[in-house]
């Protein structure tokens, strides 16, 4: 028999004591929550594999190193400016680790006064994760954040590929990485001022979203817009009338495969995002993250086969990720159905989606980024409040809407009828050093 | 020191209690079963990239783009049909899940009278896995359940490539989805009559098949030998005499690839299928795999080779494919030189299966998936009985065999003397509450 | 609620005794060990479709079937060999598996007394795993340690691509895999003489590598030089006047794509190499690792850049390749900074190591497996001694260097101020059964 009682260390073996066990208990816990943080951050690492060959596989030939190299380098630039300057941004105030040991060290966050209430800006404890926060837990939710931020930072690449200048694509990847997507990470997930709008103005839960739909998609998206405005489009892409031409990919088995490697990636992305192996909701989000990647390729498929008399691959391809960037919100709030939901109106985002931003805003985005990420990061923020699937679980109906992103969880917990308070504070439980899982 | 006595939630530190500490060693044990499932199930969804790319690779550049858009497309096919009524047809009448928690709502299974025995024929729980199926512990036996589903419904793509109809192919993953897949896998590894047998009709353990070698891959190749026979033969893969000409894949690089892509995720289907990591035989169940897979490339190989005076890079890797369906169903019951000699079984099989498809049954299976799942998943369930490698444990010499399917396993586990009863019914503890691991 | 007391199997529920519950917390602990170690042990498994999609991409397009063939019977010929003999020269002698159950099985290593000091050169025990090796602990061990020798098996491969024949390399397969690789890593991971330099001759630490820049890159590097010497440049290469002329790559999506799978394999090569998910630092070699990377591949692309006037895609891929081969033997024992340096020269040496080996050696290395594996292999080893980032905390001053494999590791670990002692020894807990864990 493998794996016994003489596996605890205890001082005097036929004497054990129930506080000595309870450290071997405590260590296990925490060593669960550790391999399940870097298990699933590894696989949104891989992520970085997958938008490559996506991208690469819908540009053109011509074009392909460029495309692939540019979303190569994109990992170690935004890397390198996370860990300078883009993690202390970002979670250098967030307070306790919970699910990681309950370390405290990110303890330094610059606050304003306004109207009576102190509201977080950005962080400043971390930087090259030097002094005291050379420690287990800083490093493993370092390396999930870095991958987090990392993909926000790669979604552009594809909007602005074929046309996009080396130096200047160096200079985005780094400014991005330090502090784009760490300021506005800060905000919702650190121990920023958008979180804290539910305790500090009544205002629900404040920006609900739980594993990046607005902070990583939403802000991938609108940075992939602009570039793609700033960039202008490629040669040939509109008629001297303004008429979409369509550039086919060059290689869509690539693209194709690069999609399995997200949606792979993905069941890092969201479950992960919990940082427990002992949060066993992760089940229920893997599930509700795959499913809504069905039912967005399933409706893009069967849309575009009515509306143009055969089914489009690189329409599939796009209504899947539609309806995984709209449930990265969502995921740990809704139930099945709801999921499904979520997945198909994406699916019907997405279509549309591209023919607008082609059609109407002659903005040319070769591989549907804009679309995908911005449209649909936008609405999983939104379904999170819109989409009251389960219940009604408290009375503060107070709903509004900054910008498109704040709205309140109302649903319930899968399993038993506990109501998950804002879950975002459940997720880092920030500075309150409660230990709960569910 | 990270992770210690602190991380255990007990009311008053000072004074824990020995029931609430027990609580928290509960919830790691099942937390480990579930972390281990949900990452092995990843693995398995991967895997849809593997046979993507080594049947889009098997096929001619020509085709490339529709053999990739099905195999992407059979995932949210299957998994869709798989969530309206396939897992409650399959899993509807499981019982306990005794690793992830021991919830019993999958309590209700359609089951009719047969010489004085009730007989299950499937399952009527979980439809759309709502009401009381939304369950941490039904949702990730959910997830592994229809990863694994999915693999069957794309198999046969592999065999229908390069002259399916996209309507029919849509039809048929949903029919495989929805019924064939599930009511097989709950006649043998739900509540069903075949893992009955061995309870109802002394027939030994009742049909054994520990990972899928018979409900996913068998399956697979039947669906697949049909499909290909209703299809009929690609234009000029036969002479007017009836001779095969070869027809050769567009992609060697990116059949490898997918070949290391599903021999990667394999170690999510078989070690996975435990559906608990504190099931210690996972590590035995890997090795296995790996092993099994090796000695059916080399032998492959080593046949070519002889055989045509050069080997053939095509061979080697259905050899390898062949050697890991043949382990499937015994890699939790036999030692490692038992799992080489299944593989090499395998590697033989799969050479000569090719021919014989090809060049007697003039079936034309352009990425041999008939001979790699059919003929060799029929080989894994038959090598559970016929290889009796470690010691006979048992009085009950009752061996019979129903189709190809039913065969008593009868080895030992690793590690100490014990024996295996019923690995299904350890698998899952039907309906006994049982929560013993190895 | 899931996971809760019920989950621990006591005899009487009312009545649970504290030796009863320890059972299942050592079981938990193990499985926690077992779980991390084989899923870590996978994503190294998948670096040989890395490592075929870099060395295939970075080939002639004539050449890719070849090449891609050889990266793809590597695996199946190097593992079958470590079957037969490779594991028990290897880990024959090995002792107490400390994280995966304290199994004492592997007890048997061949020495020679020497100056009055016995010194093991390999071990005796676990030949096709069979008689008592048949155990869970071993199976996890051998399922690890063959993952990582089958990378410096496949190493040489990119070397030697575009000229070698098929039997000589079925030969060199079996070589490696059953005798060089094995035995060297027994002087230095298993019970052999390298690792107790320390002990038997004061010589500091004796030979520290934690996860193999010298027992796998560095061996694999030395064989890639051997070979491409013997083997002479590809006809073209080289000039008459000695020159060497540029052979592109056809395919850097390939590899690029390959780069990201090696990178995401390297979370499990380095931090699996623990064998424990119970061992905290996990989080730290992990983000030292990618962090190493990263440097590399931004340094060897600023330096090419500079001094070429345009960036390299090339020199990007094998810069970070660099980076992780070189942070592979101290990533346990330096802070962040200390990584991000140790990449940072590994992208140094890379760039000027492929024109040190191409122009000045003359030998033709068209994947660069030299300089990234050979070169950069030796610099992790000699960094672990050099970078004494953190604090010195010994005066045993004894540095001496055989080969350039001998230094001490003299860094603290991290989160708490207790010094590590011999990480081998920590790692594995030769024969002394002491199961501590960070």
């Amino acid at each position: 028999m493998t794996g016994t009682a003489k596996d605890v260390t205890v001082k005097d073996a036929a004497n054990p004591t129930l506080p000595e066990v309870m450290d071997t208990v405590g260590h296990n816990k925490v060593s669960v929550n550790m391999v399940w943080t870097l298990i699933t951050g590894f696989l949104v690492m891989f992520m970085q594999a997958g938008f490559a060959a996506v991208e690469t596989g819908f540009c053109r030939a011509k074009n392909a190193a460029h495309t692939m190299s540019m979303n190569f380098m994109v990992y170690p630039l935004g890397m390198f400016a996370y860990w300078v300057c883009g993690f202390a941004l970002q979670m250098g105030g967030l307070g306790a680790m919970a699910t990681l040991g309950g370390n405290t060290v990110l303890d330094s966050e610059f606050t304003i006064n306004l109207f009576g209430h102190s509201m977080g800006l950005f962080g400043m404890k971390g930087f090259f994760l030097t002094g005291t926060t050379y420690d287990v837990g800083v490093f493993a939710l370092f390396l999930f954040q870095m991958v987090f931020m990392d993909t926000a930072v790669t979604i552009p690449t594809g909007a602005m590929a074929e046309r996009w200048k080396w130096a200047s694509f160096c200079v985005f990847g780094l400014f991005m990485g330090a502090f784009v997507d760490p300021i506005f990470a800060n905000w919702v997930w650190g121990a920023g001022w958008l979180s804290a709008l539910g305790t500090n103005f009544h205002l629900g839960h404040g920006h609900v979203d739980f594993a990046g739909s607005s902070v990583v998609h939403m802000v991938g998206g609108v940075a992939a817009l602009a570039g793609a405005i700033v960039l202008g489009p490629r040669i040939g892409k509109f008629t001297k009338s303004g008429e979409p031409v369509a550039i086919p990919g060059h290689h869509l088995p690539m693209a194709i495969i690069g999609t399995f490697i997200l949606a792979f990636g993905w069941f890092g992305f969201n479950p992960g995002s919990t940082l427990a192996g002992t949060d066993l909701r992760i089940s229920v989000v893997a599930t509700n993250t795959m499913m809504a990647g069905t039912a967005g390729a399933l409706v893009a498929m069967i849309i575009v086969w009515m509306k143009f008399g055969k089914p489009d691959p690189g329409m599939m391809v796009n209504g899947m990720l539609a309806g995984l960037v709209a449930i990265t919100a969502p995921c740990a709030f809704v139930n099945s159905p709801g999921a499904v939901i979520i997945g198909a109106v994406a699916g019907v985002l997405v279509v549309f989606g591209v023919f607008f931003i082609e059609g109407t805003l002659k903005v040319d985005d070769p591989v549907g980024a804009i679309a995908v990420h911005g449209i649909n990061g936008a609405w999983g923020v939104l379904s999170v409040g819109l989409l009251e699937l389960e219940m009604i679980v408290d009375d503060d109906q107070v709903d509004q809407i900054v910008g498109v992103i704040l709205k309140t969880a109302r649903t319930g917990t899968p399993g038993d009828g506990h109501v998950s308070i804002s879950p975002i504070e459940h997720r880092y439980d920030v500075l309150s050093g409660h230990r709960e899982t569910c």
